[in-house]
């Protein structure tokens, strides 16, 4: 072990909006020794969500903010390469707080879970992961589509997003999502098959809304809070409900600007509700059978936007906020072993 | 009854705010002549809540604006003194949409609903009507709280929000009213039994739900919105409750700033709910049984602010807004019958 190193990406200051050179700091340290009780894990890939960002302000939320001279934090798969550890034996694949790092130091805890069978480990970030079940929990428990009903989706060609629009389909829904430019409305429809999109882009999102949802607006699952949400909250069908998921809209600034809307949920008896998918941690098989049969049945895609080594994960990771990524963000930090 | 002569107060412009000569006008008219189908009503007290007053913009809600030259819509209770309906038998005390006069015609509509057996009127337009079940509904469906939990509810020297604290305490809560100046946070303390009262008066609503409230706030019932929402949304508990029951803070202008602190729904995997009691209708029994059984037990207070004289209407309208009013805002406008 003693050859191999460690490229590393390093928070050096915090960022304000898009992360910018200097912000960060690639290093090369040697590959950690483990200690009993410890495992070492060759990340394979990073999944890259807008959580990432927020763990670089300096505020608290379900988990401490990454700390100056620190890896920054992200979920990954990778393999065991070295353990002193009962619980990971070299080999086995692992989903863990991998961090922008090709080496990482585990120990038996609830952060790293051993992932049995054969499996594709790019898929075990997106529709296998905390992303399908995100998607899976959002929108069967808070959002119950029926049949008929009208479904919103933002950030719709998103991981999260496009995921929770093709559950609310298979429903039986009419799904509208909301992403931003011609090209994403385009992968939307064809690809994701919500039945059509909206290019908040273009501008009058409440006039939109008004065109594509007739019949008001009965599930809405939001991914961007901000104005996308309050124009949303403008347009509820009675007894509406909101899966609040994300404000990616405020990830960058920390603002967040209430929507005024939100009287509507009175008016029209409606229920907006926040949810952590963590909080779901012994139902996770439950979301990921049903993902797996819709998805061997042909009626569930998902996609990876997949940069190529640990050095592009700032950019994979502003790619999120400026618009440029579609489907699920990840990093490949090296191959996975063929089975 | 061709002597009978029914005042009236009619809407003669929209206000602005609160009520101003000339918004109103107080009329005589001849009693109502009633066809076939319709019972005369004498009302004896109507129930001033503070829908009354979105009902006189131009804006519909769950029933439309009150129209320029137009009884003002209140509901009350009152007794019926003719018929030409077999729903209605002279005697019978029924709830209604009375209006701020003297005499109302009634059908068999879902609008009037006789009153079984020998009760107290006052008590039916507060613990025993819409403003019980509102608590009730309110407190028990979405608030749920369990014992030990912190909630809050504001305008809690009003008629529901007195009540839906005291239905927290039997649940075991641990209960912080918000009010306006130190006489209704004394009522609301001494009167109504909640552990402590927040003067929102006195400034720093954030500071002090603090100091009330150190270990977070896990059921929120709101009557007011505004920026006593935003405070309240800066400190909920994981998995908080909000049931939002009313934004008396926007009725007077229309205009309702959202809540900024909305993301801690999302942070706190926490409900924010509308509801609408009439949706409730078939269980108001279920609700009546529960709030009969606990003043009976000596558990369960109400208070009426009486206004005396269809013409004190006005007055006790915007006695809502001024917060000159505690307890359920009624105006007497005839003494029922003795029993």
């Amino acid at each position: 072990m003693t050859d191999l190193m460690n490229r590393q990406i390093l928070l050096r200051r915090r960022p304000q909006g898009l992360l910018q050179p200097g912000d960060t700091e690639a290093v090369t340290a040697p590959a950690p020794e483990i200690a009993d009780g410890e495992a070492l894990v060759r990340n394979t890939y990073l999944g890259i969500d807008a959580a990432v960002r927020t763990w670089l302000n300096d505020q608290r939320g379900y988990l401490p903010p990454v700390q100056l001279g620190e890896v920054i934090r992200a979920a990954g798969v990778g393999e065991v390469i070295a353990s002193r550890c009962d619980a990971y034996a070299v080999g086995d694949v692992v989903t863990t707080l991998s961090g922008f790092q090709e080496l990482v130091v585990v120990r038996d805890d609830l952060y790293t879970t051993v992932i049995p069978g054969v499996v594709d480990q790019l898929a075990m970030l997106s529709v296998y992961g905390a992303t399908g079940a995100t998607a899976y929990f959002g929108m069967t428990d808070i959002g119950k589509p029926r049949g008929g009903e009208t479904v919103v989706v933002s950030a719709a060609a998103g991981a999260t997003g496009s995921l929770a629009g093709q559950i609310a389909k298979l429903h039986g829904a009419r799904v509208v999502g909301i992403a931003g430019g011609p090209k994403k409305c385009e992968v939307v429809v064809n690809e994701f098959g919500f039945d059509s999109c909206i290019d908040y882009q273009a501008g009058d999102v409440p006039g939109q809304l008004k065109e594509h949802c007739p019949q008001r607006i009965d599930v809405y699952f939001d991914n961007v809070g901000g104005p996308i949400l309050d124009a949303v909250m403008g347009r509820l069908a009675p007894k509406a409900r909101i899966a609040l998921c994300g404000v990616i809209s405020s990830y960058l600034t920390g603002e967040h600007p209430g929507p005024a809307n939100y009287v509507n949920l009175l008016a029209k008896s409606a229920l907006m509700q926040g949810f952590n998918t963590l909080d779901q941690w012994g139902r996770f098989e439950e979301a990921f059978a049903s993902l797996k049969r819709w998805e061997s049945e042909g009626k569930l895609v998902h996609r990876e936007h997949i940069f190529d080594g640990v050095e592009s994960s700032v950019d994979a990771l502003n790619g999120l906020f400026t618009g440029a990524n579609i489907g699920k963000t990840v990093v490949r930090i090296s191959d996975p072993t063929p089975v």
